[in-house]
């Protein structure tokens, strides 16, 4: 009750570069997107704008599926609602684990009930298809969930085949994409991936807080044998209520895909700034192109991982399979890897990333993604961290972050760069 | 894959007149707060604007519960989180149900696995505390589930009283004030509420997508219970796991009290530009004061419903415990409702609401609400509704709504409005 005693002064946020792991900063047209005024959620213009997001997200998800839309929350709100609506209680999910977010994995599908088989993959490396396939034979599982790249590790799950061995062995495969996608090649129809779901705050160049989400008719044929409407809005045409209901009203996907299709049977009131903010995101990476963003992330991830080496760095986990956006960069013995992150901040106004569990403290990630995928971005980040470096005591070549990345640069100009 | 044969044009959605039950026009106050750039979800900067949100969200809810803090996602996601991290499989809930959100809260209690046990209310009247502590006896719950405004009925449940009942009784009480809050009374503290749940598109004046919370101590105790830490971020100072986990991740009300607390351990990624909108929201609620803003909404709800009266139309429930934001209207049988809607969206840019379940086509519903409880909107909306219901052929007094409008107008600026 001592709401007098308080002053609530206005946020006005310090300017910040991020290039750690997300969110990093918008796409000023996605803030000027979020200030457009809101619409009630029935609005015909309200419910075009659902339907061309639903357009604009097949065409980032590179699928023509007809269930692709918002769910409204952080990444992991898609993750959860894709796994619980999936999954009944009893059924085998095989998650791979190979960094944090295979563990969230299967402490989701763990929560909705189902009994979890791992493979457990050293951090730092992926999971091979002929270990996917010893595990689907030994296992039988109904699902598999996977990430496509695991933010605390730096590496990108090659996918290609994944879909067809899956459903060769009746389980239906789900994808979180939320740090890779845009960044790097995810044909969703092609690799037949029966769900993915993402965020906006890495490549997509948008806020935390959203969720897009794409679901193959296989999965949605699924999630429908436990179709409910909710007593309050039921109407004599419903059917008759059929399976057990899914554990969640909030993630329940056939309820939610009722709210997005022409039934427009209400769910949630949906999060209309963030779904002026994702249609935003999408509307950018479809307009510079996927390919062409693919090849932007990865000039500017390579000319970043050149420079930290460059700098006498080492960098962390297998290179031929990291994401093109984000480099891990173990931090040397003698320093005091914290220390550096917050000269970093306090001074400069950079922000580069630390990770989880069993690589606290040992690696930096540092993320070149969205709207920061730029050689600016890049060069200011390399020339801040040699002089914070230098600063703590730790001899690095002067200028050899900045070389090693304007060398990348000069190759990519020169075609050499595929 | 017909990316290419779609044409994505920027939103540019027509100004709107939102007098529906929500959302709202938002303040455009936080339309400009969430235009502020992002920093990182670790950034002292953005860990003292979490801290921020929560003591002025203690205010808004008028109590001095430490545990206040956002669950990103719409109001029903802050609804879903208290009840699944209350709730374990087979405790005994006990739901009022007179709207269409009492029905939710069962539903989402069930998912829970609860037992659920209701005290059925007709649509358009409240539960009294004798009908609640007749329940109490015989239910005998663990937790009472309420709401304190239907939006679906427009009725405020009086809860003085409740949470001292509930927990003579060992229940706790949780309530979702969504609908009602800073339109209408609630001293969460005062009255001894366990878990007050919000959305900002409705008194707030914010666009929907996140949702405050408050819990008092003893319902952090409760669930504290039942604490865990992510396999992906465990530390050795981490307790065992204690009780049968929670049945959401993305819903664990001690993984995201850890999240807001002082250890900072990773849950999600803080939705930035919502919380940006949520405290700018609370601020613009504080700054007014909550007296004040109650006082506003009941004179111009009052102004609202005399209107509709001196138009000859019929209010819908009883008006001695309506919520002071919203009015429902009976349709006149001859009227097709949808047709009255629809003039008024496509010609005046005016939204007023429908109802749900058994009130479909039998009401509208008007808010006065936020940033719209203004006498402007109040005006606008009952000479473009008199207009609409002339030209369908509906016969009502010219100026009838308007004159009603403004007696009350009159009258409080006499002071004889209480």
């Amino acid at each position: 009750m001592s709401s007098s005693s308080h002053s609530f002064p206005p946020l006005d946020p310090p300017a910040r570069l991020l290039m750690g792991p997300g969110p990093i900063n918008a796409d000023p047209r996605i803030h000027r997107a979020m200030a457009a005024p809101l619409v009630g959620q029935f609005d015909p213009v309200m419910t075009r704008y659902m339907n061309q997001t639903m357009a604009v997200y097949r065409a980032v998800f590179e699928c023509d599926y007809a269930q692709t839309l918002l769910i409204d929350g952080t990444a992991r709100a898609g993750i959860e609602a894709v796994v619980i609506s999936a999954i009944e209680p009893g059924e085998r999910v095989l998650v791979p684990v190979m960094g944090r977010f295979g563990h969230l994995l299967t402490e989701i599908a763990e929560r909705a009930g189902a009994e979890v088989h791992t493979i457990d993959i050293p951090w730092g490396q992926v999971c091979t298809l002929e270990q996917l396939e010893t595990a689907l034979k030994t296992v039988r599982p109904s699902l598999v969930a996977t990430v496509q790249g695991d933010t605390s590790t730096t590496m990108l799950q090659p996918l290609a085949g994944w879909g067809d061995l899956c459903h060769q062995h009746d389980a239906l495969l789900v994808c979180d994409a939320t740090a890779s996608i845009v960044g790097n090649t995810l044909p969703t129809g092609e690799w037949q991936l029966d769900a993915v779901t993402c965020g906006l705050q890495k490549c997509l160049a948008g806020p935390p807080g959203v969720a897009p989400i794409t679901l193959s008719p296989a999965f949605v044929e699924r999630v429908n044998r436990r179709r409910h409407v909710e007593a309050g809005i039921r109407d004599t045409q419903d059917q008759p209520q059929a399976g057990p209901r899914i554990g969640s009203n909030y993630f329940d996907l056939p309820m939610i895909m009722d709210y997005w299709g022409e039934r427009r049977l209400n769910h949630h009131t949906e999060a209309s700034t963030m779904l002026y903010a994702a249609y935003e995101a999408g509307r950018i990476a479809v307009e510079e192109g996927l390919a062409a963003a693919v090849s932007r992330h990865r000039l500017h991830g390579n000319a970043m991982a050149a420079g930290v080496e460059g700098l006498g760095l080492a960098l962390y986990g297998d290179q031929s399979t990291r994401m093109n956006n984000i480099v891990g960069v173990r931090i040397p013995e003698a320093l005091d890897g914290e220390a550096v992150r917050a000269a970093l901040l306090q001074d400069w106004g950079i922000e580069i990333g630390s990770s989880f569990g069993p690589l606290k403290g040992k690696i930096w990630r540092i993320g070149t993604m969205g709207y920061n995928a730029r050689q600016d971005c890049v060069l200011m980040t390399l020339a801040a961290l040699e002089q914070v470096l230098r600063r703590q005591g730790h001899a690095c070549p002067q200028g050899g972050g900045v070389d090693a990345a304007y060398a990348i640069y000069q190759r990519a100009e020169e075609g050499a760069v595929q």
